[in-house]
């Protein structure tokens, strides 16, 4: 078993010492701990977006990898703070609903975070990653038994999602995420755009035309396509498509097929 | 004890290869040394920046850990690089006063580095980043004797820090630093609003309200509340205070108790 | 020998979950590997600037070093993904020249990744990186034989780079990097400065003055000097020459020698 893999994931940013403190708090209890940065610069307190970004990249890690994820504007409020187990991954998070995109989130086992003496001695209203979520990281990593940490629960907030409507000959869905493309990535199954003729709208305004590559079409044109997570995908080839069609998550997707 | 730790702090930017090299360099002498980063997009040369920086994230670290700074104005002028054990840490920065708000920093014991056998080979005049601080830092993780790399000092810059004026009834002091969320972090103790009934004011503008936690308040509120570094912040609840009040380090903050 | 060193280059962003799903792939397969980012807010799709990144860095890295590196315009299109040896560094990359630049290229071995069975077993059409690229270096980490992944070639792409002109009494090159501080690296060899006595145009624009150093110069002045890479090098002390002179890669640099 290799030292204990433990990931990262906030919105900090980079210019504020949030995460580099984050890192020492946990090295200062686990100096063997192995940190991965999965991101910092998530977009501030948006939990929606964090979760597709856990979605996307969580479950490609090894068993047993404990996934830290400090996106929390809840912080300072009675929300409370969550360790997960699910489908094999482990997280520690606020109970916003951040990790329940995961698969297997409806049957996690999930601990309320509330034995103090897995924290740091002084716990600040503004700062939990640091104060709570780092200091019981380390002491997992050192082999503390999760259910020591505070009592199972069964309730938590889950993140409300629309699923799409998908009938024949006609697919309803919305942007989940935009990417540091500007690629839009639906929630709509790749499917959909299986017989390669459809009219795809979003926020009303039509995609040129289905591809089955990027490579497909010529630089600039507007495209969708199945996407690396085998949902529908609005792209402009070596472009920019959030830029050009103004579209954000949530812009509705409307697929047509012929 | 496990490999040796070595964390790195720069305003390099993440297009540019500096941080890579610097990365390169350690790797190159001790293939086996453990790299934490803490940030590479801090301000360019903003030496104040860093300096709040380092402050809010070193201590956290387990003792002897090794931390790289390179924000570095004066590269290629006569400034001297330093090797600084301060409070259990061990950094390794150019001689600007980057380190000198770190606790312990007043009885620091300091080196001046000049044993050039320590060094790259070929001394570029602007990346002493990657030809001086990376080859020691990867030397002293060997376990070289921090008294061999030059000759002790007890001259160095201090960064001029005005320190608060905290009064009956009235304190005045100033934004040092604003974090990524647009929170202003200032230099009054949290102390001042321990009444829970003040006045505060950021370069004349006033803030809302006095709050123990973010929780207490609206999305859009202006707020005054204690740090998680234990000084006054001024925030907007799920928004940006630096950008609404068009305030930045060096602000003035004045807070009446009531 | 230390646990095998990864690293990566990109230009996913870090908003996306792109780079850390690279990195759970490598982690799924190897769980030692250990991980180095050298950058993931490269230009997107911008292979020239990813290419001079690369030979900015990669050659720091001890020998044997395996750099991933997706900047891939091309995912989708026919073009081939490489593993490359080249001057004791591992590469892999998409077959579009980002690795050209670097030392020993021309005599580099090349072999295409052909064999599937080192494959994710569901290969996307839009993320080879993830797929393809991130499980075939996990398992040349693990010792496996670069020879099984495909058939060798010596077909490559190669980055056109117009050779400056160096002729008695002038130079004529162009504006090959623009770093994240502005500073703008020309490919001009800095021994064209060596006399100290120049004239330099950036795009029609006079720079200046020559200098040895920034600390020559005070803030805000217009300066060539020899870089860290020995190429000259415009720059404006303690600010920003690419938003100075308005000029990016590609940008005309003359230099009349005095």
């Amino acid at each position: 078993m290799p030292a204990a893999l433990i990931t990262l994931t906030t919105d900090f940013g980079d210019a504020s010492p949030y995460a580099a403190a984050v890192k020492g708090v946990i090295l200062g209890v686990n100096p063997r701990a192995r940190l991965v940065d999965l991101g910092h610069r998530l977009p501030p307190q948006d939990v929606r977006h964090a979760a597709h970004f856990l979605a996307g990249c969580v479950p490609f890690f090894p068993p047993g990898t404990l996934h830290v994820v400090v996106v929390d504007p809840g912080v300072g409020t009675g929300r409370a703070l969550l360790y997960v187990e699910a489908a094999g991954q482990r997280l520690l998070a606020p109970d916003n609903g951040v990790w329940t995109l995961l698969p297997g989130a409806e049957s996690a086992a999930v601990i309320r975070l509330e034995e103090r003496r897995f924290w740091r001695p002084e716990v600040s209203r503004t700062f939990h990653g640091r104060d709570v979520l780092a200091p019981v990281a380390a002491r997992l990593s050192l082999g503390a038994d999760p259910r020591e940490l505070g009592p199972a629960t069964t309730e938590w907030v889950r993140l409300e999602v629309k699923p799409p409507a998908v009938g024949p000959g006609r697919a309803e869905g919305e942007v989940t995420f935009v990417d540091d493309f500007g690629n839009l990535i639906t929630n709509l199954p790749g499917g959909v755009l299986a017989s390669g003729r459809a009219r795809v709208t979003v926020g009303g305004q039509p995609v040129e035309r289905v591809v089955a590559t990027y490579g497909e079409a010529g630089p600039g044109e507007l495209v969708a396509l199945v996407s690396s997570c085998d949902t529908v995908e609005v792209a402009v080839v070596r472009g920019n498509a959030a830029r050009r069609l103004g579209a954000r998550a949530g812009a509705a997707v409307v697929i047509q097929t012929l």
